[in-house]
């Protein structure tokens, strides 16, 4: 049995199944561990922008009774410096020293850290991440990194659990168009992080727009929108640039999902992770309608956050905390 | 009998006279109420610049033990769109998932929102605002939007009673001349607020920037500004844009109100919302004598923050509470 | 005996010894006066980028109890002016009324303002945080002011104290290159606060870059790095712009201090107070290796931080604080 000193991916939970049952506990129970982070510092590290992410994570470590330390690291710091290469230009701190002061301040740090989307060797690597937990030398939560986005996964397996309870949903993973190259983080996420869940999971994307296959091995991948949309209980609509030609837009609005193409599935559940262009990633009515799942998706986000760093403090702080929750619902019954 | 579900103008006070009430025994005793907002969340939203309103009201929020979540929405969240249009320019996440979501995360939202000044129609409507109340489907208290500022107005309202205990005061709000053109929001407010006070309100401006009459069919409105200021008790100095000519800069220097305008009336009170540019909206001689009284202004947005905060509390969530202030009072005493 | 109103250089504290003293003690018992700070405010306001001071000083306010508010001033806020003339241009808001209002929210101020580096009488006199400090009429912590950053000399004298507990150690204050001027804060308040420490203080820097006098009549000054390196028990490696040649980059790589140079000296310790730039003012090799002691002293920042709040709670605020170190610690024996 592992415990959890990093939350990086679906690997490092030691089970997902009672890390999604936590979840739904505190989802149930907000205040029921209000003393478990007294005295204990989460400080977040944004070095993108972020609001789901940033409040949702701020409220679950205020709800774990947690201090909470956050800096917007390249605005309100200092200009950060990944490199080895002498700093005679416009970096001002390097990330051997950042990560350090912070490990020193702070008992877990979340960071929040965008990939390149023009060095896959980089951004595959995750070594910007990496280099704040090893440098940091303390417990870190991904707040979405490179490759992956574990909390916003995290979020999605209780939401699809929430709807699905005893049914092994079919689930797909379906590209979106965008008027940008974006991070495929999400998609890899959600993907890897089905492997441990229930489903039959397909990813429905253009040929040029495949995931890395690390993340898909399980997965059925076809290219044929109509066919995957058809028999789907839940849609996850996502864009993302392309892999094979690393980080650039693949220009197909016809992948947009759209009222029309819901037809032939009209109680089809659909998510996306947020934030999502209107009528550019996702049809606007299909968002307004009862289909979207969207929000509740998002509310996730604070139980989900708490859950993990729950488990981080009693793994790596505090192992006398109970997280069994099978006794916490008797408890409670019992108060 | 109304509860207070939202703030937006001071028509949503049940009683203005109660409010300025209990602003003032919370100015008194800050701390009376300190478990008030226990494990509940203030999520307070910029969209612009804010110094007095960002502060005080995180310490009102404090005071009443509420946890705090904010966010500078444009900067450290993602640039948000408010139109039905396809999303296919630079905004990244639309108001409809962005209000959702912070409903979500938060039991009382707070949202600063200036006007556009160039779209009467929009401002005016106060669509922004009202897509933040109804979208996140949540108790919301302006911060500033389009036309008002109603905290700013309640502590303006506690000042002069403060100012004039057992007096009916001549009060004049006074145009002022700016460098650029600002909102009427503040002046529109503090009208509208008069309306609930026992006062003698003159508004005295050029007539190219008469207000919208909305919010003054109960003043005395006058171009001249020495008869104005002549047996006045308080002068609200304020520069806005004309509203006749919608946003548009008006240049009349010689508004601007002096220490050699004053002898005429040497004892009189000066207002100012804050922030002011001095000796351009105001004479900075007036704003370091004992005529004025904007620092006392800006120290009245905490209780009137809490006074807000604490009533939405009760009204919404914690009808438990005993707002009664001679109650209170009596309880202090004893205590 | 004086009390402690303001923290803004080493001539503030009643007793450095005694400051250095309880610093040393709450890194042991951090939560030791975990009220001390209830109900009190402390606002921070930074004009300038601050990871360690504004992380460090936001924890040990959170160790003590105490609120916090805190706002990027030109940002979050408006744009400040500083000075008497019209404000016809770009500036929003005075620190007159700045000061005044942040002085009405808050029962301690903390304020970062760096130097112009091309106003010497500016920069000597400290008006701004004079300013700061006049106008709020409240306590004020130097969160680094034109000329000292008595926060981080105060860490620094706690390091030295850590390496050296029975020893007079000799102390090298070493000029380092750099790409662009920098400021003497660190610099002129290290030195100030060596004259309080029992330690051989010598500075070496390039004949063009002394400091001010001021600062420097207690040290040994030099321009032989070599010599200065040769028998020296710990280096403090930091660069400066000129002062007589005020605020010019002074161009000398062979300043920088490399680990070949260490080799006449291989167990000195090697101090910075970061942010630094690798390979321009410091050999990387040496922030990496056993030498540097660099992430020590961004820890003590918080202990640092934490002595001088509580010195100033006690102070000002709650007289019937025992700080005496020998009874606290007596007391946590008992405990």
């Amino acid at each position: 049995m592992h415990n959890m000193k990093h939350f990086t991916s679906a690997f490092d939970a030691q089970s997902v199944r009672d890390l999604i049952q936590l979840g739904s506990y505190l989802k149930k129970y907000p205040n029921a561990f209000s003393d478990a982070g007294k005295n204990l510092t989460l400080g977040t590290v944004f070095m993108n922008p972020s609001l789901r992410t940033r409040l949702s994570t701020s409220k679950a470590a205020q709800l774990l009774g947690m201090n909470l330390l956050s800096i917007n690291a390249q605005s309100e710091g200092w200009a950060l410096d990944f490199s080895d290469a002498p700093m005679n230009h416009t970096t001002v701190e390097n990330i051997r020293e950042a990560a350090a002061v912070m490990g020193e301040y702070c008992d877990i740090l979340g960071v929040r850290s965008f990939p390149t989307l023009n060095n896959k060797q980089r951004d595959d690597s995750e070594q910007d991440i990496i280099q704040w937990m090893n440098l940091s030398r303390k417990p870190l939560i991904s707040l979405e990194s490179a490759t992956r986005h574990p909390l916003q996964s995290l979020a999605d397996m209780m939401t699809l659990q929430e709807l699905f309870p005893d049914k092994k949903p079919k689930v797909v993973l379906m590209w979106a168009p965008h008027v940008k190259p974006v991070p495929q983080a999400v998609a890899n996420s959600f993907a890897e992080w089905m492997y441990f869940m229930n489903t039959d999971f397909t990813i429905a994307c253009p040929d040029e727009v495949r995931l890395n296959e690390e993340f898909t091995a399980h997965a059925t991948i076809t290219n044929n929108q109509t066919e995957a949309l058809k028999d789907a209980d839940v849609i996850y609509a996502k864009s993302w640039a392309s892999y094979a030609e690393y980080g650039t837009l693949h220009h197909n609005a016809e992948w947009m999902l759209t009222s029309e193409k819901l037809r032939i599935n009209p109680d089809v559940k659909v998510m996306h992770c947020l934030p999502v262009r209107r009528d550019v990633e996702l049809g606007a009515s299909i968002l307004d309608s009862s289909n979207s799942v969207v929000i509740q998706q998002a509310s996730n986000r604070v139980p989900a956050a708490q859950a993990v760093l729950l488990q981080m403090i009693r793994d790596n702080y505090r192992n006398e905390i109970n997280l069994s929750v099978s006794e916490q619902i008797a408890l409670n019954q019992l108060a």
